[in-house]
């Protein structure tokens, strides 16, 4: 097993050592002989940060349909040009999306896409933690169903073949309103007989609720719960719209949130999602950035900000979502949402660690720390990355970068223009 | 005088040179001599960012009081302290806020606070163009008010000694509910007789509305108006509740406002500017910061992102405030509300440019450079800044800075613990 030690590194205040042994954090406190020993004097170590809800490979899609209403995003520029999209571009897309997480400090990513044996490929090449699911869209069509149970099938099990603990298959129906009520209680059963995670979208928008309620008699949670999806195993992103008693099935069955407040805000999603209430529920939340198309960042500093600017601002109260909670939300929350043991600096825990140099204009002075990464910092404070024991950047350069700026930038414009 | 060239710099959409001469572009296309030549291949010039409100010595005061209620946040934390500092703090602020701000691509900034001409001596270090503004609040009370416009005219005198044509003096009467009447009308007279420009906060927070209205019987805007400050040498900052016939009354009157998104959220102002109808109106806006301390960044880049998404969010539009237009806001709109020739990079105006390097993961790929300025990037992708002709940061490289966060950080250490 291989080692890692970060010598002199600020944890918490104090100037200590933390000792890396294969996959997880060790010991912390002593200064032991390592594999690696990284100089961290005058550096602070933080949890590597959890992006609870992306969609990676639309980083091709970057800045290619901005301003406008979400169906003319999805309907006239998105979807026509996802549909030609190959395995390869995914790779890509992916590969250019783990460049950015890393560079901007995030270790563990819950994606949902197309082709996701490629982005598995991509997330092994580049060293992060990533949960994968194949996105699942029928539109109430049986036939689409049935060919696309077999692509989740194929595609889980290829990944499952990578025999990777860092990179897990999850279960990925899109949303209530993209997927039959008989290919939800399939979703079902799938996930309870073979133990899958599940990924979904929930209350994002009105219209959402408003159709679910003419269609199925009840708001989206509701119908998810009578469906069975509702559990400790399964996250929905978004959850604008969720009010009182869909907090509390969502807090009855265990069930995570995956906040999105840039592309939220950036889509007019129309409400925000109610975290007061959710987090007085007791449900388990974290942070996304969603897609890179509907964002257009993965900095995840960057949205700690804005669900905490938002928050306030929504529930008309400065002293809502504090930063020591947005900190933990993009940490600990996401890594608590995954059933990983990440999003703390600690020892036993999976070593998944950012090392920052504070000694930059935005970080001064250091009246408190943890406001300065949620209010002060964006990604590029981030030195170091280590995940999953591994050393993934060094003094902010990552093996490979040229190479995939210039093989993501031409697969993308390829894409764009494909007839 | 002395000349840079811009050698093969990107500028919309295609390769060319820039050459300064003195302080002004005097020529783009053509590859001249140059004394100092910056090879900018594949890089991009942009023009700088126009901070239009900020509070820049508050960098000092960074997180030292976040996530609590605005009255707190003044008259528990910020007041008491505030009274404790010294000019010599408010240069060191100064000095940080202007490493901040070079660092993030920010080349000119309209200033508030105290002891302004010691801020000016830091301006004046740090190379930026300083709009500043010499805080007053008499709270009412004469003998406050005659000292304080002693101390505005020893302030103005002495900036204006510098005959700087980058540092200008301000009038700031801080708002209506911390200047008296007789104050605000002496004002009127200052900027109708020595051509001052005013700087004020307007309609920030609900409260102030209806104390205006209780105390003055109409609504903040209208209140100015009767004393003789709305002008088109006044910018007022926030507007956050502004109404209609108020938005008029700016119109009318040609008053600039400076849009502040990130503090209104942060401190929960509860309704965001009405930037369609005050686009609409034809009023001149551009965007602020803020002070470091309620926000607690000074990166325009971040409040491009922001002001584009929480004008889309507050009018459940989301193609409104797009990319283009909110680049627009934070460059020319505040050159324009400064009435200084900057916010463009062209031949005749002042050199203000910034050149960025787009070989980043966060901007590839480039399908619309507007939109990843605005959406995608922090103010750390410029490269190089140049202010007023001169290269104030090269490579990410300021001089002195090692120096000035030492000294900031000590200085900010002592002020927050001083008896």
């Amino acid at each position: 097993m291989t080692s890692v030690l970060l010598k002199d590194v600020q944890l918490d205040g104090e100037t200590t050592h933390v000792y890396v042994s294969g996959n997880r954090i060790e010991e912390i406190g002593k200064k032991r002989e390592a594999d690696t020993v990284l100089e961290c004097k005058g550096k602070v170590a933080l949890p590597g940060m959890v992006n609870l809800h992306t969609h990676a490979a639309m980083a091709l899609f970057r800045g290619f349909a901005d301003d406008v209403r979400l169906q003319d995003w999805l309907e006239r520029k998105i979807w026509p040009q996802e549909a030609k999209m190959t395995p390869d571009d995914v790779y890509w897309g992916t590969k250019l999306a783990c460049l950015e997480m890393i560079k901007t400090g995030t270790t563990t990513f819950n994606d949902m896409y197309f082709h996701m044996d490629h982005a598995a490929k991509a997330v092994k090449e580049m060293g992060l933690r990533g949960f994968l699911a194949e996105g699942f869209i029928d539109l109430g069509i049986a036939s689409r169903a049935k060919e696309q149970f077999k692509q989740v099938d194929e595609v889980n099990r290829k990944i499952e073949g990578m025999k990777l603990e860092r990179i897990t298959p999850v279960l990925g129906p899109h949303a209530i309103y993209t997927v039959s009520e008989d290919s939800w209680r399939r979703f079902g059963d799938l996930a309870d007989k073979k133990g899958f995670m599940t990924h979904t979208h929930l209350s994002e928008t009105k219209r959402e609720v408003e159709e679910c309620a003419a269609r199925y008699g009840g708001r989206p949670a509701a119908y998810l719960e009578k469906l069975g999806i509702l559990a400790r195993s399964t996250i929905v992103a978004h959850g604008c719209w969720l009010d009182p008693s869909e907090i509390e099935l969502l807090a009855r069955s265990g069930t995570k949130v995956a906040h999105c407040p840039v592309s939220n805000l950036k889509l007019a999603a129309g409400q925000v999602m109610p975290f007061p209430a959710l987090h007085e529920a007791g449900v388990v939340m974290g942070l996304g950035t969603d897609g890179p198309a509907s964002n257009n960042s993965l900095d995840m500093f960057e949205t700690m900000k804005v669900a905490a600017l938002i928050q306030k601002f929504a529930h008309n109260d400065p002293t809502v979502l504090p930063a020591k909670e947005a900190f933990e939300l993009a940490s600990l929350g996401g890594a608590r949402a995954l059933g990983i043991d990440a999003g703390l600096v600690e020892a036993g825990r999976l070593a998944d660690i950012l090392v920052v140099d504070p000694k930059r204009a935005e970080l001064t002075p250091r009246h408190d720390d943890l406001s300065n990464w949620v209010y002060s910092a964006h990604g590029n404070v981030v030195d170091t990355v280590i995940c999953d024991g591994q050393v993934l950047m060094k003094g902010r350069r990552v093996k490979g970068e040229g190479e995939i700026l210039e093989k993501a930038a031409a697969v993308a414009r390829d894409l764009v223009t494909r007839e």
